[in-house]
């Protein structure tokens, strides 16, 4: 077993007799430990192996000009310090795993450093904060963050918090000794794909139909963090090439809220990335938002009950002609090939004729105001005459695709479709 | 290294391939697993540790009666019987530890089993739906299930799947190998105590004031989570002893929504163990709600922002009798005594005269009902006069608290406070 250091990210004055009791602990279990001090209070803490100076030098300040500053002011810069201080001593070789615990303050701080470390580096979060009504979302982004409810408060060594501390780090350990490789830049081809729920069906026919054919394709759901995650691990090379079939989170952009809230500016890097990339608008015509929260003028709306939680709610015709004008001007900062595949008959479950979300004045504004916008060359438009969700949809767009690789000469220019 | 049973929850239908690819990676680490098959489609797994007929049979149900229910219903049959079987096969020492992987159903299904299970026996869940705008509550409830958002979705095993899941996996097997006991029963004195940000600098006063005498103290977050965890550790016998500082989880009940929403029946159960126990009104008279979603009538209420999320609602003089109706009612359900100590000077910081949330109507009525409603001869009510959140009160709680414990011969009668 080889001797790994994990990063520990405490503050050093409220919680020494914690961290001191988990340095111990992963260093009995045969690993260094380097310690990360983000306390931001009076007392000085001495002796850590990256001291807080260091955490607020990152953020641009010296320690000595900005610590009579709010406690809200300091933890700003601790959370701006150690969102670049990780990668950086990361990228150093510094450490091969990051630890932190501690309340709501201590849990900002820290995750805004783990969330900038590839996936697959450990990364571990004991917390008093990941419970109850708390949502997913600040805490782990769009990363493998392990998260651990802490049950007490993490004050002093104590019957409860000794029994989940000594858990959490041996995850860590765990991690450290058995698996722990940060992805990196994949050799083969890589499809990277967009699904929730109510595209299912068809995108599931893709990826098999793909996968079949040897194709490694993986699936992100497009519910305010897939999308985002698949477009990360596109810029960063793990995957070479992508088939976004569900940018439903394009339309919660355009309404600023609802239960997929949250992957701004989707494609936008994407078509600027270079990469085979085939798009289709899937799930663009509705928004979801929860039963006890809905939008004010829901009466004037068509909508399902998806779920005890959620309702999908079909958009307004200018609303599609919105969020089709937003797509295409995506689409047009494409700097090579991209290929706009639209099925022509309902773009979810639900859509077709005689079902609950059947709009056709909606959907054909959709691809009207696309067709009509779209002005840049590189996007190629083609059409299915299907519903997103069918099963022959699915196959039309893997064929697609393999078609773009071909073309774009990640495929031999015989591979049997 | 000893050889341990880890537990694997898994749909043995759809997902062979993760399950035999984390089979096959737990065994390499040196440990033995137990598959738990929680399918309910149509093909028929054959030869798994515990088949889905048990799963369903813990139900009450034979799989062959029900096996053409809808998914929907099939699926809270998995639930019901996850619920009951985990803990009895635990029981039984079949295993040691669970892991599960999947998504939203999978989910759901596994985790009803993992909050089955005493604090501190490893639980691992890999999830999907570990991120975004979801809440803790429905994954987590009140245990420390370590979750692991997948990034991906978890169909097949390829580049990110088989990161995670080795990742994940390594999380059980630390924990087995280095870790992993669970929490039982006591043998000193062990006191559970309550608090929120509000009551922060008072009830660490009392939890200073006893550790400072050798009494082990443990803090629980009265936010929805806390409170109801300090409770089922106390009917447990992990804690022996408590001094439950805020209650202000009976107001949200009461309120029936709002952050700290979702730990019914407050005190109820706590007043029927006939342990050691002190209550105050800690955070009675106020409710907190998202910015974003506030009680219709918020004009006619005094409130504050407490952080960029959450406002702090005074309730209103009727709403104050309700909940001391409510609270007197749980006290006088006391089989043995109990001391109700009041703050004469308000429930929680930002309520003395001159502060944001000072209401003295109010206050003097929560404190005028409780008085008029306690009937049970158990219930000793003593005044502090201070706000609960001085370290005044909290030492006074400590004070009166090592009494209590005195006359239940939990500590010897010399004891020196």
């Amino acid at each position: 077993m080889q001797m790994k250091t994990i990063a520990v990210i405490a503050s050093c004055d409220t919680k020494l007799k914690e961290l001191t009791y988990i340095k111990k602990f992963i260093e009995n279990a045969g690993h260094r430990v380097l310690v990360i001090d983000i306390s931001i209070g009076i007392e000085e803490p001495q002796g850590f192996d990256i001291p807080r100076e260091d955490v607020i030098a990152a953020s641009g300040h010296h320690w000595e000009n900005v610590k009579n500053l709010s406690k809200g002011e300091l933890m700003e810069l601790a959370v701006s310090g150690i969102t670049k201080l990780i990668p950086e001593l990361y990228a150093q070789g510094k450490f091969d795993a990051v630890f932190s615990m501690g309340g709501v303050q201590n849990t900002s701080v820290a995750v805004s450093g783990m969330k900038q470390l590839p996936i697959g580096v450990p990364k571990v979060m004991l917390s008093t904060v990941a419970s109850g009504n708390r949502t997913f979302e600040p805490l782990v982004g769009t990363r493998d963050i392990v998260l651990i409810p802490s049950i007490a408060d993490l004050a002093g060594v104590n019957t409860i918090t000794r029994t989940v501390m000594e858990n959490a780090a041996s995850c860590v350990i765990g991690m450290v000794n058995n698996a722990g490789k940060p992805l990196g830049n994949s050799d083969g081809v890589v499809v990277g794909t967009t699904l929730m729920g109510i595209t299912n069906d068809g995108v599931c026919s893709a990826i098999n139909h793909l996968t079949s054919k040897g194709i490694e394709t993986i699936g992100f759901h497009s519910t305010g963090v897939g999308g985002r995650a698949m477009e990360e691990l596109a810029a960063g090379g793990t995957i070479n090439a992508v088939m976004d079939l569900t940018i439903h989170e394009i339309t919660s952009e355009y309404f600023g809220g609802g239960f997929s809230y949250g992957a701004p500016d989707r494609l936008t890097m994407l078509c600027r990335l270079g990469i085979p990339l085939l798009v289709s608008p899937g799930g663009l015509d509705f928004v979801d938002y929860p039963l006890d929260n809905m939008p004010k003028d829901i009466d004037k709306r068509k909508y399902i009950r998806h779920n005890a939680q959620l309702a999908h709610i079909k958009i307004l015709k200018h609303e599609g002609i919105d969020v089709a004008k937003i797509t295409a001007e995506r689409l047009n900062q494409s700097k090579s090939e991209v290929t706009l595949l639209i099925p022509t008959n309902g773009f979810r479950k639900n859509t077709r004729p005689g079902e609950p979300l059947y709009d056709k004045e909606v959907d054909d504004a959709i691809i009207e105001t696309l067709i009509e916008n779209i002005y840049n060359d590189n996007v190629i438009v083609k059409y299915v005459d299907a519903n997103l969700n069918e099963e022959s949809f699915g196959i039309a767009a893997a064929n697609e695709m393999i078609e773009i690789l071909k073309r774009f000469g990640k495929l031999d220019a015989n591979f049997d479709i």
